[in-house]
């Protein structure tokens, strides 16, 4: 939907910026503004360079809404005499320069002594402390408060599998929202395999150095099997966020709704468009809730008792779901149903669905960056409606959950997660939205609410 | 060596801080500071907590010689009626409470235009480009200024196979030096294998995140095929640092030594004590310098043509020393010699050695912390002598080599080391003696001179 997507707020993180000769004759700034406001740019700051006789050097900051306007902002510019571009920086591009996290030290070493404690010869006490009990590693080693965030780099946001060299910046950003609201120190390691066995060698092999293992990107259905077999093996807990995390918020979301619009998990009719690792894990935490009702479907149509063509996955999906065994596609399947929740792809949910749903509907529409149905056209059909996206009301965004889990964890010295302890996870979420201004416009906290993430690590805490 | 030791500086690491609740007579106070100097405490601050009505409560830090005098400190304290003991808590261990580094961000994460940067969506632009050219990872990631510490806790200081959790602190506190003097970013990894197989294979597979690797603290023979496949498969320098970093070290030394007193590493006699990893490497290095006429020994004497019982990688250390054949235990291959090098273990050098040494005879003794001679004992019998510890002068320490090495390595994006860098790496050290301060107690630059690692660094990104 490009003409949707190109009227909105220019939040790609496209931003640059232009340093720009100006002629000192009137009207040169107006001209700059108005080429930036033809090439859809919303300007931001404005540095003055250095002036000199006849013109002046500034530097200005714009949110552009893609590459081609770029394009096209350098043309105009160009045709133009009384302006000349001296240089373009990409401020998302510079951010990422020599990567975004570092690993530092929590005291100085200024002198022999700190050296001596920090270091040899001191060191060899702690040491031998850890040796005669191993389990004073939890408390004089990184061990007490890092995890480490594995991935692959096969399923990496909505690009797919791109490899681990292009997905660090997406675990580095991670590891800057654990260290930004959990106070968790997080090490991003994207491994150069895919195998199976290798993955799960390794992080066993990491164990001494973590106290948690956040998995990341993995595509299905290896990242089943990677997290089973860690789960199994491992003596802290193991996390795969794009299952749980979402399940989590997505169940935070749902509660406060429900609450909202007063029908009972019992009662509710779901229909997930996605049955894959986000899908299963969201369809697994609302039994836990309470739902007795959720048809899943895939890109075939529903998961129902006349499907031959069901992997392993999908036909335990079917064993959980489906209890009237409804058939057909999407738009059979939503007749009546208090919620639709998507975690598949772009554009597949029309206004014609919307109209069959029961009253007080309910729409998650997650697939990002674009959703299952734009909000403008939801929104006169729906009662509530929450995307994946920051720049529309109902975010729901795993940041709400990650920080605060492991923060928790890492504080209980967990060894494992519990169902009991996500459903905690989902509720904290959901409390942080008082009762007085939960609304069909939030039902789910802002992701820079930083009480949520102390309310998560507390409930969590009170769990293990 | 007891009585030497314990008439040294409490170097120890063991600094101890005490509560004590003191009665308000007069000279309570002198009381106690008489009972810390009878336990061979050295006084540190005093701070005042709180002052009541009949007493005051302070806290004093203390460097204590070992764990014994604190225990008789303690009595002492608890026998006198106007002191009594709150409580006591060791400084190095309160240092290492949660692990002593930390994952933090370069950039803080305030505002939904930095989440859009740093993450999605903005990330996903820096994910495409590195897909598009994977070397852009060299840049746009940590990549860039990051190395992992690996170790598998098999060879830990002079502890040997305490384990990898409890190996840990000693790869945190290198962590730390690495940050501190080179600016590197450092994560230390302790894997839970002993198996070479497991510990190449799980290096590997880190390699999109890391620019370097250090090996460290991994037992002999294992290190030298572990080091030997890694830079056959990898394409970012791997460095193993007991051997390394200690020949480079006592290369630039030597190089001083050599300058100070005149003679030429071609004419010159070494014997080297010690012909595991770290005496390898040196002797290697001393050949590159130009030295002809070098002799190991191991436990049982002179490594030579009568010796039946040697293992491969001291038949290979044979080939490249000893061309006269010489034979016997060190009191008979010490004769004549210029320069000894003890990579070996306590005490096993004696005056009447050094009294065979050629005249300016120079003295390596790196065994740590107790050295192969005492320094009082050998300075009367040669003329320039260095050790390990930082009580002495001339202190050999490797942190002299490895963050300037790998600051040059990372900024010239190296993918290999040379001998070539490892010697003008031990150049750049010698040089930040300054020719006019050299002398006998100064060969080798203080482990605080800034200096050195940026000229190590300028000289590594020079042969790269």
């Amino acid at each position: 939907m490009p003409t949707q997507q190109s009227s909105k707020k220019n939040s790609t993180g496209l931003s640059i910026t232009i340093r720009v000769e100006l002629n000192n004759r009137v009207g040169s700034f107006a001209k700059l503004a108005g080429i930036i406001q033809e090439c859809h740019g919303m300007l931001g700051g404005i540095d003055l360079v250095k002036v000199e006789n006849n013109f002046s050097t500034r530097d200005i900051t714009i949110d552009m809404p893609g590459e081609e306007e770029i394009e096209n902002l350098k043309n105009l510019i160009a045709e133009n005499d009384s302006l000349e571009l001296v240089g373009i920086s990409d401020r998302t591009f510079l951010m990422h320069l020599g990567g975004k996290i570092e690993i530092t030290s929590k005291f100085p070493l200024k002198t022999r002594d700190d050296l001596s404690r920090a270091y040899t010869p001191g060191v060899a006490r702690v040491c031998m402390a850890i040796h005669e009990d191993i389990s004073k590693s939890k408390s004089l080693t990184i061990k007490k408060n890092t995890i480490a965030i594995i991935s692959d780099g096969t399923a990496v946001l909505g690009l797919g599998d791109i490899g681990p060299e292009a997905a660090l910046p997406v675990m580095e950003g991670k590891a800057m929202l654990f260290k930004e609201f959990g106070d968790v120190n997080a090490f991003p390691l994207c491994l150069a395999t895919k195998d199976v066995d290798e993955i799960v060698r390794t992080v066993q092999l990491l164990e001494p150095n973590i106290g948690g293992v956040n998995l990341e990107d993995i595509s299905a259905p290896r990242c089943f099997e990677i997290e089973r077999r860690l789960k199994e093996t491992m003596s802290v807990p193991v996390f795969h966020d794009d299952q749980h995390g979402t399940a989590i918020v997505l169940t935070a979301g749902l509660i406060n709704s429900l609450k909202l619009i007063g029908k009972k998990a019992e009662d509710i009719k779901v229909v997930i468009a996605g049955v894959g690792a986000a899908g299963t894990a969201c369809t697994q935490m609302m039994l836990q809730l309470g739902v007795k009702n959720v048809i899943g479907l895939d890109r075939k149509g529903s998961l129902d008792s006349t499907r031959t063509d069901l992997n392993e996955s999908k036909i335990d999906f079917l064993k959980m779901s489906n209890p009237h065994d409804e058939k057909g596609e999407l738009s059979d399947i939503i007749k009546g149903a208090d919620v639709f929740i998507g975690v598949s792809g772009p554009d597949i949910l029309k206004v014609s669905d919307l109209k069959l749903m029961a009253k007080d509907a309910i729409v998650f529409a997650m697939s990002n960056p674009v959703p299952e149905i734009m909000p403008e056209d939801a929104w006169p059909h729906v009662r509530i409606m929450a995307t994946g996206r920051s720049d529309y009301p109902n975010q729901i965004n795993n940041v709400l959950c990650f920080p605060g889990l492991f923060r928790g964890l890492l504080d209980a010295k967990a060894i494992d997660i519990s169902d009991e302890t996500k459903m905690a996870a989902a509720i904290a979420i959901a409390s942080c939205v008082d009762e007085n201004a939960l609304s069909e416009e939030y039902i789910i906290p802002s992701v820079f609410d930083k009480n949520v993430a102390k309310s998560v690590a507390q409930a969590v805490m009170e769990t293990c």
